[in-house]
C-alpha cells in the first residue's frame, strides 16, 4: 500500500497545509515579492505568509533572493522541485471545481445514521 | 486565485488527512470489510479507521452497507464521488515517489539562513 509509507505521508503533509499550495500556485509565473503575493492571494496575513514561505524554503520548494537595493528587495521563486508540485496541486484544484458542491451537498444532507 | 476559494480549501482539507487518502485508496478495487482494510493498511487502529470511514461517509465519499448475517457483516464502498478523488490522490502519490527524497534532502541540509 504505497500511501501508508513515509514518502507518501510527506507529500500529503506538504499539501495538507492549504497555504503551502496557495503560495506555490501564486509563484507559478515566476519570482514574486511578498507584498505582491499578499495582494494576489488575499486573506493571508503578513505573518502567515512569512511562515509559509519559510516552510516552503525549508522543504526545498522555493528559494529566497535578497537584493541589496534601497529599499531592500526580496523575492521568492519556485525551485525545480517546487515547480514539479504544481501538477498535483492543479489536478486537485480541478477536482475541487468539479466536485466540491457534491461534497457540500452530502455534508448538508447529514449522516444517514447517527454518528 | 482559484486556490484561495472555499471549494478548493474543502478539497485540500479532505486530502490533508492522510488517513482519508489511504482508506479511499484501499477501497479502489471494490467493497471491503473494516477488518480487511486494517490488515491491508497496517498501522491504523480500529478506532482511527472507524473515525476515518465515518468522516468519508459524512463527506459522501463512501457508503456503508450492513448485512443481516450471523455474525453481522459490514462493508464500505466508494461512491462515484469517492472514486473521482482517486486520480488526484494517485497523482500526488506518484509525485511523492518521484520527489520525496529531494524534500528530505532539503530538510536535512537545514535552512540556508536562520529561521
Amino acid at each position: 500500500m504505497f500511501l501508508s509509507d513515509c514518502q507518501a505521508r510527506l507529500a500529503f503533509d506538504l499539501i495538507s497545509n492549504t497555504w503551502n499550495a496557495v503560495v506555490l500556485w501564486s509563484l507559478r509565473h515566476g519570482p514574486r515579492r511578498p507584498a505582491d503575493l499578499r495582494a494576489e492571494i488575499g486573506g493571508i496575513s503578513a505573518k502567515v505568509l512569512t511562515e509559509t514561505l519559510r516552510r516552503l524554503e525549508f522543504n526545498g520548494l522555493v528559494t529566497r533572493q535578497a537584493y541589496a537595493e534601497a529599499p531592500p528587495r526580496v523575492e521568492y521563486e519556485l525551485t525545480a522541485l517546487g515547480r514539479s508540485l504544481l501538477e498535483p496541486i492543479g489536478v486537485l484544484g480541478e477536482w475541487a471545481f468539479a466536485h466540491a458542491d457534491e461534497v457540500m451537498a452530502a455534508q448538508d444532507e447529514g449522516p444517514a445514521r447517527k454518528l
